[in-house]
């Protein structure tokens, strides 16, 4: 039955084609064909599904849709342009110097209408998944559309949101598959076999359903079957890549490839043409937040004894529930390691489990902040490494990412390396715009847990396994880029540089050289990332012997954090050594690993003996 | 139906129950409980299927085993114990410094009976894969045995194996989960609903069988039908966690705890007593690899022209081929991009295709080194991020991974950020023991990519979107830790270090400084881990004045390698510079994004010119 509106579909769709094409062949490179597979899906949910407020785009009465096949944003722009988000002019001002309409979707300043970056595949459904739980925390209306292609079914971080949604009978949430059977460099596993999916997709507790994803009524259909159904659903859309021009339609070989100028007046002339239709998409309904209750007034944690800062953390957390009813706290089935629980204990409500599953985990967490949540997230800071490439598509989504990494360095111990976060500060640093935090105590945690709630960007705390003694009292503060001078004169023979675990150890090993007449400034850097750059420079040049000690690989950790920060505040006459751990550990006490190491106290006095200078007799 | 094969069975299973208690005990710390979960199904492995050779363990007629779920490596440790190959003496010293019985099975000088390191949950069944693929290549008669625990099947990278070992027919592959239903901090997903993992198995092409964990008859059975069956095959094993000790058995609170020593004597008792049984394992069966056939002699690759240094690898690989029988190489779907194509052209029998999987490629890789292979795998470098928890644990299984990272930098130009590697030198130069590679040119490539199959640990290649120039004739040599010095006098103003793409920048910015009668020293830093410290230091005392110049966030990379090779050779008097990619790109081509990063010839000169000292009249 072709209808009136199945013609402005199909007439929709073939716009979508066309611009994707013109957007393509102007910027010299993109991906059209990926974009034609997906035209009719876009042209039906643009048109009469996506509730989306062209006023307010940040409203979150509003539905929220994700491209996670981002090779496909010449089809996301075409449909922007479709509803009047964006002209013709943007629209091929792609993949250009400066234009938000960049080559695979980022949100970009005076562009909200992307709010997730996406182009690193298997991404998109757990943040789509992060959005449904924040719409659900909040009561609010909405409903969550993520757009997979069928090669990223492969990514197995896919099924951890497919479990994830699952299992929190998550209903608002709806992925199309657009099943075009070309990947990058041929066929995919599966091809046009749409029932495995649905059949993988019931056996983890979702609704499928199959279609053809060119014909408008059945993905009309689908779309309000989905939002009817109270699971969340799976539609495996069979599609063609570069449907509706004879040369590209399922043809090998067009991936990622803009067509040739001489060709893409014959290719628009089968779809039918330039057309500039606009569409009213769907209102988001008359929705607002409910306003937050009376906040709890409680002091914050205080500790007289030792605690482990992985425990402070958790109590701040717990503490900050009162405070802050837009955070939520991720746990990866580690609560109990990384105290996470201390949250869950008290706002059980805005925690959510997300089992071993850390890719799941920050996806979800990028989607909570999207819609204006203030997200931790937690696990073993080994354990982030499986997370890594989530976390780096956070900084292009320049999303708010509160990561507390626990179990840090050799110094847990028996439990061996595979559970050792060895990798995390290097890893973490070189995130653009990160913050590298590393307290080494309760106070310190207190402070510094508090400060990450409203730190923009990737913010990285490492907290340590063992309980450390107080270093600070409860009111002492903690300014991002900072450091903390501990026991130093304007005449010491040495500084010792450590952070976390590490400044336990330089403390005592400056009281063993204490024993000796030889003075040493103990330095507490307690922020990695910005390095506290002007403290390091005087460390310097009034000692002109720099010890870092650090339980973390010597590659990218404090001590390169340390010479970066010297090196630009001028040159390095004096003496910087780093210990780190240099060989493979294996299980052994804490106290052992850290003399294998070398970064216990005693090994810190020795290397510092044999750097200073001999003093003449005072 | 109890016969005397059951009996042994259980005794059996008993003793490795009651070596895992005591044996964690004796450490204070480790994991009984889930040890015991599992203890029937090691039983009946290690007794009665697991083909060992206990004269030869690199006998690569034998089966294999991964303990994917590593926690429970007391119970391995038993196991190992009953049929010989460590002694109680061992098994009681586990967890203490300097003994190969760590806390998490790893490979251990001295240790052959552990293959690669666990404890990362989610990663055995890929390494198992990439086992059961050697076999296969080779012909050999063995089978994989592979055992998982129930919390970590919501790691999607146990769905990525799951599906690659169904869409390659891989019938040599058993995995076995053990699903005692408790989770570290409670119950799991799906507690004993092992329908669950059955049905999914089975939607992704699986046979799977489901039984009870503690009935050995039972065991015996799925593990026969499982060699026998020509699908992999996964047997859902219902278990009790602490099973055979009252307080212990399907009890929350005890995961990851040792028994109190008073309490042990009470939980052996239950078990029926200290028991010294010994079992024979089931020998491989007479098989010797088949003698490699003649090997082809044929010129590496060399160019006269611009190459793409990944264009380059690709070649080499094809290349090797037909001097290398053991080199295999593994994609993820971008194998025209990375250039593996080149190689599966050549050598189809030898390249497996893992599609958008990259935690399954690593460890498919991470496995077939084990078993002897040069096995290389590439994706782009940003999506190598995505397997960084599996190369980190690649380290601990002393693996010999052969990665190569394209499309690093800025310099990919359009397709935006999502797809450029800017953390990876820091993240891959971060692990103990690496190497990390970054040719400017087609002729260092090839010698590099040469030199990486024979290189011990992780060795990275950086390589480049675009093509270069060449810099070298075909026969110059690059030794891993070295560099070349381009345009260099005793006298330079200036050097200028760079690597890759940079080091053609630095040449345009040395023949700019030229003009204007400064002499820039050019350094190709091909080798950015180690670093040649020595020329770097060399370069500093002879000019005072260096210019690190990267396509790379500045935090971890080049810059701060350089740093470090200086601060270990003495002070550093001179200026030290790092141009890197300080913020966060957008698309563009590739020269707009270099200058606008600040690290294109003309920004370099700029910074060269503004840092060193006027010279006076020559």
């Amino acid at each position: 039955m072709v209808t009136d509106r199945t013609e402005r579909w199909n007439e929709l769709a073939a716009q979508i084609a066309v611009d994707g094409l013109r957007a393509t062949t102007a910027a010299g490179s993109g991906h059209p064909t990926s974009s034609m597979s997906c035209a009719h899906l876009l042209a039906v949910l643009f048109a009469d599904h996506l509730r989306t407020d062209l006023q307010d785009p940040g409203n979150l009465a509003s539905d929220r849709f994700v491209m996670s096949k981002g090779h496909a944003a010449p089809a996301l722009y075409a449909a922007l342009k479709a509803v009047g988000a964006i002209s013709d002019a943007e629209l091929l001002s792609l993949r250009s110097e400066g234009s938000p309409i960049q080559g695979h979707p980022a949100p970009s300043t005076g562009f909200p209408w992307v709010d997730v970056a996406s182009g690193s595949l298997g991404q998109g459904l757990a943040v789509g998944l992060g959005m449904a739980f924040a719409m659900r925390m909040d009561g609010a209306p909405g409903n969550v559309w993520v757009l997979l292609g069928d090669s990223e079914m492969a990514e197995g971080s896919v099924w951890e949101a497919i479990e994830a949604a699952a299992y929190h009978q998550v209903g608002n949430l709806t992925a199309i598959v657009d099943l075009n059977r070309l990947g990058q460099r041929g066929a995919t596993m599966h091809g046009w076999k749409g029932e495995v999916f649905r059949d993988r997709a019931e056996s983890f507790g979702w609704t499928a359903i199959q279609i053809d994803g060119h014909d408008a009524e059945q993905v009309d259909r689908a779309f309000r079957d989905a939002v009817a159904d109270e699971r969340p659903t799976l539609i495996v859309a069979r599609t063609e890549k570069g449907h509706g021009v004879s040369f590209l339609a399922n043809q090998d070989g067009w991936h990622g490839k803009a067509v040739p100028a001489d060709r893409l007046g014959s290719a628009i002339e089968e779809l039918g043409g330039i057309r500039d239709l606009r569409v009213e998409p769907p209102s988001p309904p008359d929705w607002k937040p409910v306003a937050l209750g009376e906040l709890r007034a409680a002091p914050p944690p205080a500790y007289d004894g030792p605690v482990a800062t992985r425990k402070a953390f958790g109590d701040t957390l717990a503490w900050l529930a009162g405070h802050r009813p837009d955070l939520v706290v991720l746990d990866g089935e580690v609560g109990n390691s990384t105290y996470t629980e201390e949250f869950d204990r008290v706002a059980p409500e805005r925690s959510i489990q997300l089992f071993i599953a850390e890719q799941c985990m920050v996806g979800v967490q990028t989607g909570l902040q999207a819609l204006g949540k203030t997200a931790f997230a937690a696990t073993f800071g080994a354990f982030l490494t499986r997370a890594y490439d989530q976390i780096r598509m956070g900084v292009i989504s320049k999303a708010d990412l509160r990561l507390c990494g626990s179990h840090a360095g050799i110094s847990i111990g028996e439990d061996g390396p595979s559970q050792m976060a060895l990798e995390d500060l290097a890893s973490m640093r070189a995130l653009q715009g990160s913050t590298v935090l590393y307290p080494a105590d309760g106070a310190s945690t207190v402070k510094l847990v508090t400060a990450m709630c409203d730190l923009p960007g990737i913010s990285y705390l490492r907290t340590t396994r063992e309980a450390t003694p107080p270093l600070y009292p409860s009111s002492e503060e903690f300014p991002i880029g900072g450091s903390k001078t501990l026991a130093g004169t304007a005449h010491d023979d040495v500084a010792l540089i450590g952070a976390g675990i590490t400044v336990h150890e330089c403390i005592a090993a400056a009281e063993i050289l204490a024993t000796e007449s030889i003075t040493a400034r103990v330095i507490d850097a307690y922020c990695v990332k910005p390095i506290d750059a002007a403290t390091m420079r005087r460390a310097h040049d009034e000692t002109r012997v720099l010890l870092v000690v650090e339980d973390h690989r010597v590659e990218g950790g404090l001590g390169e954090a340390v010479l970066s920060g010297l090196a630009e505040t001028g040159p390095l006459s004096g003496t910087v050594l780093t210990l780190g751990v240099s060989d493979l550990p294996g299980s052994a006490t804490p106290e052992q690993l850290r003399a294998w190491a070398g970064i216990d106290a005693s090994t810190i006095a020795e290397r510092a003996r044999a750097h200073i200078r001999p003093r003449g007799p005072t």
